[in-house]
């Protein structure tokens, strides 16, 4: 009995330890549609609060190439700027010579997701930038940012998506008023954690306000991507999602439109 | 030293029987950048091969923005088909009133992968089409397909894909040669066999001198997607790699760029 009370003993230590209740074998689990997943993705279309600008080169169209009796288009084409919609910025958006999109790693794209929820604060300043304070806060309550890291700022701007003039929060002189990363929280991520990228559920990682977007160039400059325009973020835990950040394949492209699945072990 | 014997047999047997070895995570081995993945995914450029037709709605084009010192684009837009480049056809594509591409529920894009091989029959007939023999043939080797499985065509074409006259492999009169899967394959894929979609690594499901693509009418009319231009398959293995197909997210649209990524445990 002692016997076969220590290879009891052993067994679940053996099986528990290393990697969680052997019951939950989270890849079988993905791949057999019972994990959840979070698609924090907007649909693209006409209506989709782009970045303004004078030739309105950011925006989407869709032109219908043959169509259904419904009127459901059958197949079409689409022009949109890269930098629209859920999209990724990577590297070589604010630093020559370094990776274009089809030139991160996959491996890149696969990471754990820490979710800072500032939400409070923005609905207050829509001018709010992200502290180290706000990270460190974070840390505390949940340890150190794990290595290879995704970290999403949440504003609770994802909830304007479908009213363009309360997303873009544009004032009397054309000026966007929404929340994003300050310089010296970018700096912090790229010096002091191990971070893949950065990721805000608004339409730029710097600030409305900002025209030198000096934040885009701490993290693109460090070699992280960001994500931008993301969604759902108020479904996912601040600690605990991982995220499959797949973005379009083009060619020396500074970015593109990206899909993104949170999954919740 | 019987006793110890034992609780070491019984971990192994412990551990080994439900999931595999417990010192493979393939979650967290994937999230830790240790699981080899393999992109399927060509780059899209204007050079990629497109589908001819009179009006060219479907090749890529690229404005830049801004660009660096080097000359490489710091943001830009594009205009592209739906069906260009490696691509997903939502079962809209070819049946009205079904799932358009960001309608697909994203646990239908998590797929284990069967890869048929028949880049030597199509070697040496272009025109070749898949059979349900090819299909049961695979199985007789790996066993029946599992449930939720993404079929992938292996043709060969896609080491064509830098040379697109060659791709398109266009005859005197214009007609395609191609090879494609044959309207019983994907009637017995959609009627015998729990599939979520179809793959191939050309232009088309369907043969290239088909005129009335028959074979996507009755995988797309299942409300089953298919994956084209899909690259890299011949590095997969026949059975046990696993698919990530992340498409871009139109709304409404009939398909779109998909990025795929393959696991391979």
């Amino acid at each position: 009995m002692r016997c076969i009370g220590f290879a009891i003993m052993t067994l679940f230590l053996g099986c528990n330890q290393p990697n969680g209740d052997i019951s939950e074998d989270k890849f079988q689990k993905l791949f057999d549609g019972e994990l959840t997943i979070i698609d924090l993705t907007h649909s693209l279309s006409t209506k989709s609060p782009f970045w303004p600008n004078s030739s309105n080169q950011n925006s989407f169209s869709y032109t219908p190439i043959s169509t259904h009796p419904s009127g459901a288009a059958a197949m079409g084409s689409y022009s949109t700027g890269e930098h629209n919609g859920t999209h990724l910025d990577a590297p070589i958006h604010f630093k020559d010579s370094v990776a274009s999109v089809d030139e991160i790693p996959p491996s890149d794209l696969f990471a754990p997701a820490a979710v800072i929820d500032v939400s409070a604060k923005c609905s207050t300043n829509s001018d709010y930038r992200l502290t180290v304070e706000d990270i460190k806060e974070w840390e505390d309550r949940n340890g150190t940012l794990p290595k290879g890291v995704v970290v999403l700022m949440y504003t609770g701007w994802s909830k304007k998506w479908d009213d363009p003039e309360a997303y873009r929060n544009q004032d009397e002189f054309g000026k966007m008023h929404f929340p994003g990363f300050s310089v010296e929280a970018n700096q912090f991520l790229v010096n002091e954690r191990a971070i893949k990228g950065i990721g805000i559920d608004n339409l730029s990682i710097d600030y409305g306000l900002s025209t030198s977007f000096d934040a885009h160039g701490v993290t693109n400059g460090a070699g992280k991507y960001h994500l931008e325009n993301v969604a759902n973020l108020h479904l996912l835990p601040q600690k605990g999602a991982y995220l499959i950040s797949a973005p379009i394949k083009i060619e020396g492209g500074s970015g593109g439109q990206v899909r993104i699945f949170a999954l919740i072990p």
